[in-house]
């Protein structure tokens, strides 16, 4: 692996003091900013956030923030997932796609009034897409990215740490709701989510002069809850089946493809750019979808590019994001396959970089 | 300096192979895809680049093609250039800014036809706002990002070098213009441009087929004239003022705050969004603008974020950009600077994460 080179173009966030104190590794860059992947190593880093407590420097997950009266009514032209019900406390995982039904992004959005949103993006600058539209339709509406930044509490020990730090109240908070909670004075959004199978939350921190009060404070509460500076892990984010746009779908794929037509109604989602080529894939259904994919190894290459998938000569889908599973002992992938080849049990090969390898399409994904 | 992690998200480029061959040392991401920073060490490359020819994977420089009967009217809605009088095989700098004069990327434009541009692109996803003003406003136009991944060779023997691939005709393309030429039967637009100011050239291999073959017979052609692998060098575009977006300058700024008002013909722009609100700073100037900074040290930390830059206590600009220059003798940096204190001479400190150095208002870049 080659190193990183800093530059004020790849974002420090307001974590990054406690992240280099914490030894990181290795990091990615999401949404121009420095994203860490790796402290102790990706396995013990694995094990560790199945067992313990870990803080996370998701800061990367960036904001778009919407205001105005028009904000519900441009955050529905965004998405085929149909907002009526939603209410401000919630969290709506949402599809973005273009007028092509092609993903653009795969935010959460957070309802914080009827005129206020944060939609909280993946890697794409979804700012300028949204800015496009709005201007382009002559929206009522004001469109920036504030200063927020997530702050994941991810693990087993979650709620226990959570609660030291910010009252007991935070364990009430239902899984994709969230609730205001004091720290320092400072009125914090905190949701039950976060990009793990482990349980946790996301604290979006507004304002940066806060940022290390508040990781110190968990670092300190959690001392002996075995707390540790942490970030999204590879392996466990795919034995769990949490997609990453950019890696297992991009603007080429519909939501559908991604297998998450069921964040989608894009019968009712009217309004929704996208919605009329979207429409028939959404009754018919995708011809090719993501599934869970068994590889047969016990060490594997880097995934840093597409593995084709074969059935005999005849390439049928592809993995886009593998790592070797210590808990399953297996390399666990996540593929999108070809309707004709999707069936559960279907035998095929995968071919990596370094050659190919046995592959079995599975029921579903590990956790 | 940490690790990069590898994924598909952070994509590899056609000329990866060779890259990694040539023994590429460190990265950075740009466009989501991978950017070679370093190959011997960046001031070996620095020397070399100044003395030789580099043949530089640039295939992050992605194009956003923009295609149809309201092509030229689409892209002159994105720039304050005036862009009538533009040819068919010209290139034009042309700064790109939203409804309210902030930047939004700083590309090349290459005119192809009428109705056939690519933008080339810096690191902001331009193609998100240019399909959402596409779709806002119905205009009549196919846009996307093909398969073309610019391949730069630059330094003074590049005229040499690309006559003994392309033949002698290269030589007269002229500056900012592009020529098509032939490469075992495949036409490619070549440029006379390149982010350095050493000289060379932009190959815009369409093909991701072709990259290798190409990348090997230039190393091939040019081992008498002691080519390499080579990457825009930090240190050879500070000392030309050569600016980045998202180092140099933000969605916080427009071009006049950039020092590229002579590329913008606000008046006359016609049609372009943020014309209204830039009106105003093209007749009377910025109150901030870009400057060369001299900084007295022989040794600098590493500018991963902005330094300020203060006159006594008062905080009077940033440096977003800075570098040792062995040839110069100092730090040459790039900095914002407000108009009470951006007079050439002007003795003021700047802020590292290491300490304050003295510093100084240059009355130009070194280059």
């Amino acid at each position: 692996m080659a190193l990183i080179s800093p530059s004020r173009r790849i974002r420090r966030t307001p974590f990054s003091d406690g992240v280099e104190a914490a030894g990181v590794k290795a990091y990615t860059v999401y949404n121009h900013m420095l994203l860490p992947t790796v402290f102790r190593s990706m396995e013990e880093d694995y094990r560790h956030l199945k067992s313990a407590v870990q803080v996370w420097d998701v800061a990367c997950e960036r904001q778009v923030e919407v205001r105005g009266p028009d904000a519900g009514k441009l955050v529905q032209m965004l998405t085929p997932r149909d907002l009526r019900g939603m209410l401000p406390g919630q969290c709506y995982y949402v599809p973005m796609v273009d007028e092509t039904g092609g993903m653009l992004n795969d935010p959460v959005a957070v309802k914080l009034a009827e005129d206020r949103w944060w939609i909280s993006i993946a890697d794409s600058d979804l700012l300028l897409w949204v800015k496009g539209i709005a201007h382009g339709y002559r929206l009522d509406v004001l469109i920036d990215e504030p200063d927020v930044s997530p702050l994941a509490v991810q693990g087993p020990k979650s709620d226990d740490l959570m609660a030291r730090v910010f009252g007991d109240g935070v364990r009430a908070i239902r899984f994709f709701r969230f609730g205001i909670f004091d720290f320092q004075g400072r009125s914090l959004v905190i949701a039950r989510s976060g990009y793990s199978k482990q349980g946790g939350f996301e604290i979006y921190v507004e304002g940066g002069d806060i940022a290390m009060p508040l990781w110190h404070a968990l670092m300190e509460a959690g001392r002996d809850l075995d707390v540790a500076a942490g970030c999204p892990n590879a392996i466990e984010r795919i034995e769990g089946g949490l997609l990453s746009y950019g890696n297992d779908m991009t603007r080429e794929n519909t939501p559908h493809e991604a297998g998450l037509g069921r964040f989608c109604n894009t019968a009712t989602a009217i309004g929704c750019i996208g919605r009329d080529a979207l429409l028939r894939v959404a009754k018919e259904g995708p011809v090719k979808q993501v599934r869970a994919i068994e590889i047969d190894a016990t060490a594997l290459p880097r995934c840093d590019r597409a593995w084709p998938l074969m059935a005999g000569d005849r390439r049928v889908g592809q993995v886009t994001s593998a790592a070797v599973s210590p808990d399953h002992g297996c390399g666990a992938a996540i593929g999108m396959v070809r309707m004709t080849h999707w069936d559960a049990g279907t035998a095929l090969s995968v071919v990596t970089q370094d050659g190919p390898l046995p592959a079995r399409v599975r029921d579903g994904f590990w956790a």
